[in-house]
């Protein structure tokens, strides 16, 4: 097989190691797959017409894989985890449980913490309502997600599965909080995601066209 | 198959019509599947740990179906879609594509409009600089998603599919707007969308269990 994968060659430093090729590099990793990069610079570039019809959105990852192509890191890495036994139970249940998980780092856990970034970004003062609020949020949904996993490891089947690729990967957006860092349970989960050698990887890729502007940068 | 699919007795009026099980009842309703509703009441039931068993954070809709069960409406819809001619074409490049397109819908067009959501629910001033900004990140997603359709109906391959289903579900969402209605291609496309039979029965059941409270509210 020959894939590729799009990944910007320079964002600012607050996203260094957090775009989201990353998420697709280490189901890549995990599977034991190679793949090659296409690299696109921020700007002209992104959306240009050749790169939109890649990926509509302008965003990165987009995925060439044999003449087959799509987008969005989500899609991408369940298109890989589906025939990964890697990152994939093979029963029925696990299975869907992987997929809802999956959905729910993007779709439940994600969300606020996006616009918990929106917010920093626009410079919303820390004391305003609104700010205090998707805080708040962000904390129901890491309380929610630590009972969930109990003294389980992992979130599906007691194993490594996509599910936690995707979840580490959501979580690790807090890194500029102590949200995670004040939860044994979720601390520990991440910390064990990102130990993955296949991680490892796939972060030193990501960062290695960065390098020569942020050298501190860690996972 | 004998499905259940959970939705809430009653929710605000600003969310009747919009909320998540709606989702999965088209996706049933395109695909020709009867179900079974559980409804579930919003606060302690929702939050019950009989309830968390079968959706963690306490959202709608929860999917059972012959036992399998899962949760997430993204994940739902893309398990009911995969079986189903109705919703998925058969080859794999258009397949590829409806779930790069589901995912696009929930993290790439939802996003922000669930920011506006949030912004208003919090009553945030429209002038100021946050609010102007994730005004004017949906209206960039729109311009690209309307570019993406240009003289076609749908999405993908030319006919209805799960990522239209899901787009229509998302676009929806700006009904309090007239952002979509100033688009003549996006206009015409959720138009399309909700004037699908399986939509209006999907609607009709999800709003039937609101009527009481709000007999105005339209799709």
């Amino acid at each position: 097989m020959s894939q590729t994968v799009s990944a910007f060659r320079q964002v600012p430093p607050q996203a260094q190691g957090l775009v989201r090729d990353i998420r697709v590099r280490w189901a890549l990793e995990e599977a034991g797959e190679r793949y090659q990069e296409r690299m696109v610079t921020l700007g002209a570039e992104q959306t240009s017409p050749e790169y939109l019809k890649l990926q509509p959105f302008g965003q990165v990852p987009a995925y060439e894989e044999n003449g087959l192509h799509l987008f969005e890191s989500g899609a991408i890495v369940l298109h890989i985890a589906e025939r990964s036994p890697e990152l994939m139970p093979d029963n029925a249940q696990d299975r869907a449980l992987v997929r809802a998980w999956l959905f729910a780092a993007l779709n439940t856990v994600e969300v606020p913490i996006t616009m918990m970034q929106v917010l920093d970004i626009e410079e919303v003062d820390h004391n305003m309502e609104v700010f205090r609020s998707v805080m708040e949020w962000i904390g129901t949904r890491l309380h929610q997600l630590e009972a969930q996993l109990g003294t389980s490891e992992y979130l599906v089947g007691g194993r490594f599965t996509a599910a936690d690729l995707m979840m580490v990967a959501v979580l690790r957006q807090l890194r500029t909080t102590d949200m995670v860092a004040k939860m044994p349970t979720l601390d520990a989960y991440v910390k064990r995601g990102v130990a993955r050698p296949a991680f490892r990887r796939a972060l030193a890729d990501q960062m290695r066209h960065f390098e020569a502007s942020a050298p501190n940068v860690v996972g």
